[in-house]
């Protein structure tokens, strides 16, 4: 189903609004986490609810190989097999796998597993079809996301392939729409603008995609390698060309600072590994700043990892303890520093909700760059 | 504080009661996970109050070193430190330092740290100071524990050395007493019998513990390399000497088959690290025995690890689900197992209560021996 966007607030090109999907909705801006494999790692679905963690990005490439498609979708699709009834984005794998320097051709791609070394293929009609086995509120279309930086005639080469590819995706998709609804599966999908930092290929991306008519746009292939200067001026060119009324989705980009800057440029969803990732090293989010939990400063620090923050876990236990799990590599310290993080930056988000109801993004923006940028 | 058993129903030697602390009441028989290092491995202490667990052992070896009884205490005791107000019993360190194979003289033990190679002393004396920095419900006193077989005088030794420690222990302890009541501190002190499989020396080891007065007594020693057939009558031997309205706490013994055969001679406390060392491993207790959740056979079973398990994981995820997890290493899927293991060994012992109270203990005995011995 094609998904709209009721935008209730604007400040500047910031948007406050709610996305309605087959599902329910979704208040935007929005931060969704990664459960990378099946779950956000150390989290389960009951954590999630009780989080307030509306939506979860799964990873089309993992999930396709470990369990398998066939397996999750006797499972009832990723809602039964993790039994979560908010909603689900699939990205397409073609992240994972161009990172895998796959064997390339105009038809689809061909990669080895990091799993066990087997050989796979993925094509856009075949990542529609996997995404569908997945039962997916959102899928992604299968694109290619060059690293930056990468010399003009590759980025080039990649908003043809991903427009080309694109084109093939929403037709597969759009072919199977009849049957989807007939079992009562009513997905969205949503196609990806590449371009690399070249502000013309960005818009020209962005056309392109725009004139599949997607049910909602992404714009990948950012926070590659660049510089936050170089990626804001591309993240607007693409922007520009979207539908005012359909969600826009920033995929891979959970830095504080960059968030808070697309944000202001219009964008609606993010998703990010970085504050689970953060979590296992230590790493905390806090309102003044990273801090590292192994710090010695800490030993016998009782406050909370963040004295403004409304998460259970600084709601509940000191720095200290929090230190001395992470110390000794307890389980139970990745997870109480996962919660946090989780809760942090979704947070920060929601917060901008506000600030932009309030008509005072830009106060909100400058605050978080102080800190973050 | 001397610890008194209450017992509400008896069935032959098992008994149903409740001991009284001075934090509240704990039901017996109890089993009580296992938290090493300040955490029950992927759990908090809310995980603990939402499982009705009331009960934890700490591991003084561990806590000592890492993050160190001064920081413990700066920090208000395992109690402040874990946010914990639930029971928490520590063991003395013996166990492990032990098997580090330490110089041992009549004053203590010296040993090195497994987490720098520190060179470390604990006496009878020390290890009560420990405790009382953690701030533990029950103290446990340092005791020598012999693995088994073991030569007939390296028991005698042990026992001789166990009891003069205990008798150092016992003074230490209670010249502390008027002290810690002053800062709000009453503590319970058990005494450990030893005596290997020698059926005289648990007897004689149980007679001079007692002679001792503790507050609580437990069998320590046992499992540790002799047979079941060899374990039931050196704990018979120690629990004829040890008094009625006392509570009794079997050290280390976690299998259902032992748990059962235990609590028939009248047992009320437990603890182990079997359910969450399982669960880490992939293996699952259920009604019907051990299963092994990396099995192919659970690949797309979507029934819970155990049909008739109360706990919040059977009543939500699959095996099929849980086997993906365990098998990529996901951490939720340890936890969610560690979860399902806790409870389902805590409620073994929980349905003993009812058995005991119904005079079909023996029937419940045979039930569990059917499927674990």
């Amino acid at each position: 189903m094609k998904l709209k966007i009721a935008v209730h607030a604007t400040d500047g090109s910031a948007r406050r609004g709610t996305v309605t999907t087959s599902r329910g909705t979704l208040p935007t801006p929005l931060f969704m986490p990664v459960g990378t494999k099946g779950a956000v790692k150390h989290l389960d679905s009951s954590d999630l609810e009780a989080l307030d963690i509306p939506l979860i990005l799964g990873n089309t490439y993992h999930l396709m190989l470990k369990p398998g498609a066939e397996t999750i979708a006797a499972l009832g699709g990723l809602h039964g097999f993790m039994d979560w009834n908010g909603h689900v984005l699939t990205d397409s794998g073609g992240f994972q796998i161009f990172s895998l320097e796959p064997k390339v051709t105009d038809e689809g791609a061909t990669f080895r597993s990091t799993y066990d070394g087997s050989t796979h293929h993925l094509s856009p009609e075949g990542a529609v079809a996997v995404q569908e086995q997945f039962g997916a509120d959102i899928q992604m279309v299968l694109d290619v996301c060059p690293p930056l930086p990468s010399a003009d005639h590759v980025v080039r080469a990649a908003v043809d392939r991903t427009s080309a590819w694109a084109g093939r995706a929403r037709a597969a998709f759009l072919a199977g729409t009849a049957q989807r609804l007939d079992r009562g599966l009513d997905q969205a999908q949503f196609g990806i603008v590449q371009g690399g930092i070249d502000l013309g290929m960005r818009a020209e991306s962005a056309r392109r995609t725009v004139d599949l008519d997607f049910d909602g746009y992404a714009i990948g292939g950012l926070s590659v390698g660049e510089t936050r200067e170089q990626m804001l001026p591309a993240l607007a060119a693409a922007l520009e060309h979207l539908p005012a009324d359909q969600p826009r989705y920033l995929m891979g980009v959970g830095d504080p600072a960059s968030i808070v800057e697309a944000v202001g440029l219009g964008v609606d969803l993010f998703d990010c590994v970085l504050p689970s990732r953060h979590a296992r090293h230590g790493t905390v989010l806090t309102s003044a700043g990273r801090l590292s939990i192994k710090n010695k400063a800490y030993e016998r620090d009782d406050g909370p990892l963040d004295a403004s923050c409304t998460c259970p876990v600084c709601a509940r236990w000191s720095r200290a303890y929090l230190r001395h799990l992470r110390r000794l590599d307890e389980p139970t310290g990745a997870r109480l520093l996962t919660i946090h993080n989780v809760v942090w930056l979704s947070n920060l988000v929601v917060g901008l909700r506000a600030a932009i109801t309030e008509g005072r993004f830009d106060q909100a923006r400058r605050e978080v760059l102080e800190v973050w940028a």
